[in-house]
């Protein structure tokens, strides 16, 4: 075996990715999935929809990886051109597959109920020296090749269809065909401590880390990742990172948010379930973000139970009963009015715990006492309310982002103090 | 000039985007910035952290293209080896940079009132064979180098400071020394037509086009986008792929959502904001998501005025006015429960229009009558209201895109039966 049969290049076809119309989210994923197996991803490259710069990526990533995956341009539309191109590049000739054909067969005449095409026909077609991989979740098959060693896999760019094929087929085959040790990767969370400051306080621990194990700071709204991983597979290993992540999480505990790599809301439904209490928001600024963030996790209706948006003030006082002397002397911007939101929150969706948000994200709708990124946060448990002032300095998405991470820490921080353990 | 002089490739460094930790959304915006500017990206590379990958990317991304931008790797902490990297590579040595040190130090003394530590001056180092590019918005400066006719230049992962430099900086440089044409794209919205649809019936216009403009489809949660690009600059070209886009367009009428490249909640914006009309959502499945999506666009607030996410059944009866024996008799998922969602929003909002959401996006909590997938949408104008029913059959993520996708789909179409023109 060569020493980079175990490495792997994504490969990402099409000109969307590279005028910036789409945001490639499948090589995050599937180099997720690799590592499980114990197959490091050390190139991912995206390249257009021209034939000389897909076939010279093909050359280049196939010196420098024993495994190239392929996503991209295989829709039924006339700019896709890399079926032909593999089908050359590997000197095959394009046959019909039974299997493949019967798919989309299935889903027109099933599934979608609609007549065919013959584009949708032609989809069944492949190079006859590859071994088609299924789709079992679109019209477009996957393909496996073989050459001088290296393992090739075309898939759509479809992120449902690629992650069924890489979890019935691809995964599978490539962890029989390698059998190695997984990389482990083990993340906490910390928040409210700077990236510099962090790097001081574990300096001594990172100096003491052995050469197979590496630390990682990534931060991300106000907040820090740490990232020990370990790769090779030696003796004693999964010990070894597991006592020091242990150590490193005994240090930070002031700081720590989670010794996972779990986001702040899956954190906060946590910390509820585990106490059955339930939560609500009201959100002015923040726009039902927080509610979004929250409901993106499956399960959370166990303990959410909704939010009222209130961007007009008409909305705070009339869902959400904040008086209408409280907006008029202080404003929509301040302590007294975010205090009354959140506490209405409680009282009309009858929770225990909610989060409030009202704020200027911009760019318009700043003054001079009430500039563009301020924004107040207040928690509330009960009649028990606390509050905050934030001052931001960004663009409106990612002052969207911090209001709302910040909120769901302050909400989590309230969770704590009112109901330790 | 060489031909791949005016070719770009972007670099991204970082192990965290190798494991899928992070998903790049740099390079897409980098990729916008620079084909208005007329300078096309061929390239995308994702490196880990490791010496030798890094030296050699930047070694085969001089040989391909004129202009290589890297991202990442420019922290204050340890894991950060660029710096070094680059001063090697280019054959400098480490200075301090006297503006590069009075912008930490203003960051650290003025804004964060924070004490500075030894790691955030080393910031302040560059090699100096570089030029500097300030960084208004963090601490890590830019880097500018030329070696063998290619420019590299090297900014901080961290999108806003990378943002911040590109515009204020990289993005002007780059104009004046290359004075190109402008990479002219044209998109377009359509919804309710598949791509193999599609591409049967803009067959003949496809085929007609000049070998300057290319097509590119784009499907999208149900909806496609359509592209037309044109590069190279030929006299009359701006003349000709307008005139043929508004061919397609003209062609594609029944379907057509936008003639621009805007998303959903832009367009839904636009129509009331012409009619001086407001809205509103109740979402039940969708958490919020579609508030957020109409929230995320700057001054919303003219014409949305909020929402009730009522996730439990005491809120869909206690602020949006369901009728407790609709619920009982039909439950939830409905179309009689969403159908008042809608209607109560309009009423309990003091709005024009609204949303209503229900339905079961999964994983859990299908069953044989209402299986996972099955989501309720209604669009209410005062007291009419109109509703669909819609079963999606994917995962949690895609099924809430695609309802809220949708609900905005449906009320943009119920708008302009409503009130047209």
């Amino acid at each position: 075996m060569r020493n980079q049969d175990q490495l792997c290049s994504i490969i990402t076809i099409g000109d969307e990715l590279l005028i910036g119309q789409t945001i490639d989210t499948n090589s995050a994923w599937m180099a997720q999935k690799l590592n499980a197996i114990g197959l490091w991803v050390h190139r991912r490259v995206a390249v257009g929809d021209g034939w000389k710069d897909i076939w010279s990526t093909l050359d280049e990533e196939g010196k420098k990886s024993g495994i190239v995956l392929i996503t991209g341009g295989l829709g039924p539309t006339a700019d896709d051109i890399t079926k032909p191109l593999l089908c050359e590049y590997f000197g095959g000739k394009m046959i019909v597959d039974p299997g493949a054909l019967a798919n989309v067969k299935h889903i027109f005449e099933v599934i979608l109920k609609r007549p065919m095409i013959e584009r949708n026909l032609k989809q069944a077609e492949v190079p006859d020296v590859c071994t088609v991989i299924q789709n079992d979740r679109g019209t477009a098959p996957g393909m496996w090749f073989e050459k001088d060693g290296v393992i090739y896999v075309s898939m759509p760019g479809v992120p449902s269809e690629m992650k069924g094929m890489m979890d019935l087929s691809v995964i599978p085959k490539l962890k029989e065909r390698f059998q190695l040790p997984p990389v482990i990767h083990r993340t906490l969370l910390t928040a409210g401590v700077g990236e510099s400051f962090l790097a001081e306080r574990i300096k001594d621990f990172e100096e003491a880390l052995p050469e197979d194990i590496k630390l990682a700071y990534l931060p991300h709204y106000g907040m820090v990742r740490l990232r020990l991983t370990a790769r090779g597979g030696r003796e004693g290993l999964d010990q070894d990172i597991d006592q020091r992540f242990k150590q490193l999480r005994d240090s930070l505990t002031d700081v720590l948010v989670a010794d996972d790599d779990k986001s702040m809301q899956l954190v906060v439904g946590e910390l509820l379930r585990a106490r059955s209490k339930t939560m609500s928001t009201a959100e002015s600024c923040t726009g039902g973000y927080i509610a979004h963030l929250i409901t993106s996790i499956a399960g959370s209706s166990d303990y959410f139970k909704g939010s009222v948006v209130s961007y007009a003030n008409s909305v705070k006082s009339g869902l959400l009963e904040v008086a209408e002397d409280i907006l008029m002397t202080h404003g929509a911007v301040s302590k007294e009015t975010v205090e009354a939101m959140a506490l209405g929150a409680n009282q009309r969706l009858g929770t225990d715990f909610s989060v409030a948000t009202s704020g200027i994200l911009g760019p318009g709708g700043g003054s001079p006492e009430k500039p563009v990124g301020m924004v107040w946060i207040a928690v509330a448990h009960g009649a028990h309310v606390a509050s905050r002032m934030f001052q931001f300095r960004f663009n409106r998405e990612r002052n969207m982002e911090m209001a709302a991470q910040n909120g769901l820490n302050m909400l989590r921080q309230f969770i704590l103090e009112r109901l330790p353990g």
